[in-house]
């Protein structure tokens, strides 16, 4: 469960203390560079954080890229290295972090979340994503490896659309555009996923319909935590008067902006839908009850008059005049045929059956 | 279902990249233009985007309006042709926005939803319109031939009302007014429905009556996802300080802005009689199970105590005074009845039959 | 059903185009004029607007009332007569308005409604009353003759209170206040009703109750469209700087305004108990069905065993050594007695009984 | 039930018209008066209005505490003396006002809710209380003798506390203190209250544990619409620049907009509690009824075949076969225990014992 | 229950009363003076207010740390040692206040909620703790001895970090941040509680997890009436034009005000998460409900028409041809098997088996 804080681990210590919160050890820290501008391009991977410095102030844009953040001692030096306070440092390992944007002047410290969908077991699980954006320089860090970035990779090394010929801030755009396009990827694949089960709603709802439904909403629940604040963090960089952004990427902003206000709307629906698809259920469920009550009813209300009139002429009395009648047998036959014929009719006429 | 986003295909690519993500492919793009002031009026379909260049700063109100998207290059030239931004190019092929407005100074981009309702399935899709607002030209976007502007068109035509003497603000402003209107349109069906959908209620509820008010449920959420952002939008107009807009059409846009708020609070009323409805349906549900519970009780009740009854006199023991005697039978009778009566008597006096 | 908006009639139209969409077609309209000033008062009834041209600017106050909307051509005489925008006789005759005022400068618009309460079929149905306050002259429009602002005529003919010596917007704030002050009249009818349905609840409850606050929950709906958007058209009235209406009688709208916040309160309220009421409703109908449950459970609980032992010894089999013993028969009484006693025991001592 | 407004006596009638709509008749209006000074204090009942004029203007503070508002004229006359305005007068009469404050220049009106609770019935009730502050003069007006006010008068006679050093604002400031604080010994009696449902709850669920709880639903829609305003009202004389309110004693203002937040949050915390208890009430309900329907299943699940069985050797062929064979009897019983016996294996292992 | 206020205590007297209303009486009141520069730091525990006087504006810092309110002359002393307001000193005994935060210029009160877990009945409690911060002054009130402060004198008397160097606003910091922190322990423990209900609910739900899960939403009320007043009083600090809080550490409350925010969207979605639990623990119940109800359904659905059968041919009729017959009774019992094997297949193709 996600929402085991793990921060207990830091009670008591003084604010800034480096402790890393998240439970997911990689074997070491991953540290890549790109270096570019427009006429050039070198990627590498470096070992320590040492190799980083001469990319510092060197005229063109340098990503660094760091995977996996077990290893506090890195992270300090790093901090060290390009100024970052320590509540940053603080705030990048514990990985619990809810979205937000804060400026320091000469750097942009974001830190967002990166959503996985398990296609199987139906769970959104999340991983913190932490961007410095500084002048000419761009560092990001991640829990682990992942391939989020990849796209803006290769968009870099074959330098297709714009963005060699821009600055770091673009590049920060562009990690930000992939984490909030990589909702739309988790949206369709749930959306795929619901139709299934709304399938399955209508065809042979069963218990296991049921749990579905409650996993997907509170899938719902982890996707509002994430971009809720992922929308104020965009809205702050507007706001922001910071000469770290230019004006005219201003419109790329607007456009994520518009993109997270679309997110939240098909949340906010999937929601309304897996309301729905919960009441449904709950009606089909009470439906088929009242379906399984109907034929008890029926069965009993016509069988158990009809019983206890047999259970009379088993009665072994020795005065019971019926017992000697010729018809009377075949009489009670018409006779219970007639209420059977009767309740039968009024079932009907009642619309019970 | 509707919230297939479609976006997946996009993922990666850098910003600005044109790729159409709806599903209907139309033989091929449709342009037509109407080009007109006081005076004349000229109408012609037209095969390529360069036929339209000559009505571009001829002095008079041109409207052309583009059926049809897959056609990628054809929108892409047409942006050229026009000096539209590549985002909005981006937006008019991405055909699942929410409906909003930019202005980018020298023109003003707007997109909107138009609804269709279907009166068998009762279910309300929906499809992108996308309307460009520069000097003297109105471009619109529509992802399939339809006939919501005909009315537009046809008073276009015949010089009716106001609008040949107006430009293309007011044109622009009647196409909104033409989408608005159609909304009225659908909660007038969608109102009808639901009175029948009423009446069953009362007389004959069943699991398609539930299911029925559902559907309605759900389509409200895709009203309102329609016509919230229509409003903003609308507003957004209002406060927009653009010379394309000229202050005396003002009046006609607060007019739509009415017109929004009432299909808003309609909806929401329609919400609110939804879950009434639903209620209804649901108390109505349970009381039938209290109705047939009941008839089951009191079948059972009455009957197996003298199912046992008569039962006891069933067995065959050797020794049971009872059954030598006389009048056994006749008042074992007596007794029963009198056990029934009783029962009966109770029944009646709580209220249960 | 209210909501079925016959807007469909106009759609396509231009705008500002006349058409009644009530459906309410009165004889003829009727036109009454009252024109008075402190030392004077006159009152007649006029058959054409032409007639009421010699009371503009005659320096007197005149109320101008209207009652009937079906002859289009004498709304638009007026409106030429007295400059109103179509927009405004578009209005007039849209008779699904919701509630709310315009300012125009030289007159003031202002739409409300006005409710019926149907004490037999509590249902609450509502008509369009637009009032429009010139200089001196107050124009009101009714779909069909009401009595609603009989007590405001007859103030002014008996000169009782300060009406006759204010002006033209003091008229206008009595035929609001008159609108507003009918809303207490029918919340304290739905009042009375509803403390007659809680009586019902608490000593009968029937689906008849739960549908007769299904009833009143859907009033409340009603209620609720025509008062909030009243609440904003006075607040507006507060907020405009206009001639039309002097500084001294602002405290009485100030008056009307708390009127409509304590009518808004009391809906609010009234909502809230009538979801108490159902949730009362439900409770006891699920009350009684667990009393229904009990008695069968009892009665079955009790008797099916002792059914099935009169039954082992109604069988036929030749060697039962039971059959042949002398006391057999008295102690199986005592065994099924003890069995049903212990039963009965152990249902009191569970609070079944 | 409160909600019966009675303004219906006053439809129609003008502005201003004075009419007692509360239905509480006390034999006669008392009017008490307390003069006093940090050096001198006097007290006295007084029969007319104008036993009060001397004490207007004698530069010492003057508090006229007026109970029973039926005497139509007096309050006229009163009034009349003191320059209020009549629909101030209308307002004191008007018995149903919500809590509101008004600023006249020279006078402030406020109108508050004196809360009942009747620990029987459990019902809160309440009473209008108007305050006029005034320079030197405070006037109370009350439908009924109560003794509220006592500990104010008790600390004005036994000059405790500041009181009698400070002006009529702080004395207006007391009579709010009561009023808010007399909402806590409500709250705590309710929720004292509360307790005793809650352990019902838990030990012995009923009908009625619902009904208590449904009550105090009630009570808080009561409360809260006492309360609601009251934070308004002393937001509003916050806000307030009059001079009959000096500043130092704001922060006695804040210390009862303190206590108005705490109101509202103990209110909101009940409703939240209450809505547990009766989630709560509603899952023992249901798991009740679940109980005796398992019991119910378990004996009919076991009886019936068993039952079934029995009979089909209580037929009377002639030919049937078992019904000779010497160990038939003592065999079936063997069948019919390990029958017995498995079933109830079963739900014991299904869990249903 | 938290929610009897006790304020009962008070009512009528004069504002300022100090009255103690918590209802823990420790055994005496603890005083504990830090008193800290860069270089020196002094520790000790004194008997009487008095002794705390020499380190007023001895140029060091000076935490007062006091433990038990039950003394209320002490405290009454302390006010005015330190010139605190009779209104805060009321506020400081009167224990059951809600987080605020009041400037009184030369001092600022800020009064907060300390929450404890019981791990074994799943219960919070909360406890008040007031802080005073002055020029150079620290004082805190708690109702008994806890240890949350702990941490905070360790880093003192070791001078770890930078809270030596700082300020009495850094120590009041460090005091806040170690209450907020507390909630983030809290959450951790109930977390980890929600995931063993959670396992209980998907194994074995009974009664028992329904009243575990109503007793989370209870904390969770407890929780919020904790935090949100927390998150505005931070705020209250942020907005605060005061010459005690230096502008240095401003960050450091920045980074509490994102704590305050993560623990509410942790309770908020804790509060989601509960719901569905509690819904699927109902839907669980129906389920198994559900199960119950076809079992006997089942049963009695087969046996019922079965027991008639057998019934018939136990009467003791004198004419009954079938009795006589050779093949009556296999024949039947073909008949029965039939008849049973239909009523299987048809359960099975309804799926209710």
């Amino acid at each position: 469960m996600g929402h085991t804080i793990g921060r207990s681990k830091k009670t008591g210590l003084p604010p800034g203390s480096l402790v890393y919160t998240g439970d997911k050890k990689t074997e070491s820290m991953k540290i890549s560079i790109i270096d570019y501008d427009e006429n050039g391009f070198e990627e590498k991977q470096v070992q320590t954080i040492e190799e980083c410095l001469p990319y510092k102030n060197n005229g063109r844009v340098t990503w660094i890229d760091i995977d996996g953040l077990d290893n506090i001692d890195n992270v300090k030096k790093l901090g060290d290295c390009f100024g970052l306070h320590t509540l940053v440092l603080e705030d990048i390992l514990t990985t619990d972090q809810r979205p937000k944007m804060e400026d320091f002047g000469d750097y942009i410290y974001m830190v967002l979340r990166m959503l996985y969908y398990n296609k199987k077991t139906f769970r959104i699980t999340s991983e913190q994503i932490s961007i410095i954006l500084k002048k000419d320089i761009v560092i990001s860090f991640q829990e682990r490896e992942g391939d989020l970035f990849d796209p803006v990779r290769e968009r870099l090394r074959s330098a297709k659309g714009r963005i060699r010929k821009m600055g770091a801030d673009f590049l920060a755009y562009s990690l930000l555009d992939a984490i909030v396009d990589n909702h739309f990827v988790i949206l369709e694949d749930v959306g795929e996923s619901l139709e299934d089960v709304e399938e399955e709603l209508v065809m042979n709802p069963s218990v296991k319909t049921s749990i579905k439904i409650h996993t997907f909403k509170r899938d719902m629940i982890v996707l509002r935590k994430s971009i809720w604040p992922m929308r104020e963090l965009i809205n702050g960089i507007f706001r922001l008067e910071s000469n770290l952004i230019s004006s005219n990427i201003e419109i790329y902003f607007r456009d994520i902006y518009d993109h997270t206000i679309q997110i939240i709307e098909t949340v906010e629906s999937f929601r309304d839908m897996l309301s729905e698809m919960l009441d449904i259920y709950l009606s089909s469920i009470s439906n088929r009850m009242n379906e399984i009550m109907k034929v008890l009813t029926i069965i009993a209300t016509i069988f158990i008059p009809l019983t206890f009139i047999v259970g009379v002429y088993g009665m072994n009395f020795k005065y019971m005049p019926e017992l000697e009648w010729r018809w009377s047998y075949p009489v009670l036959w018409l006779i219970m045929l007639s209420i059977g014929g009767f309740m039968f009719y009024n079932f009907k006429k009642n619309k019970w059956l």
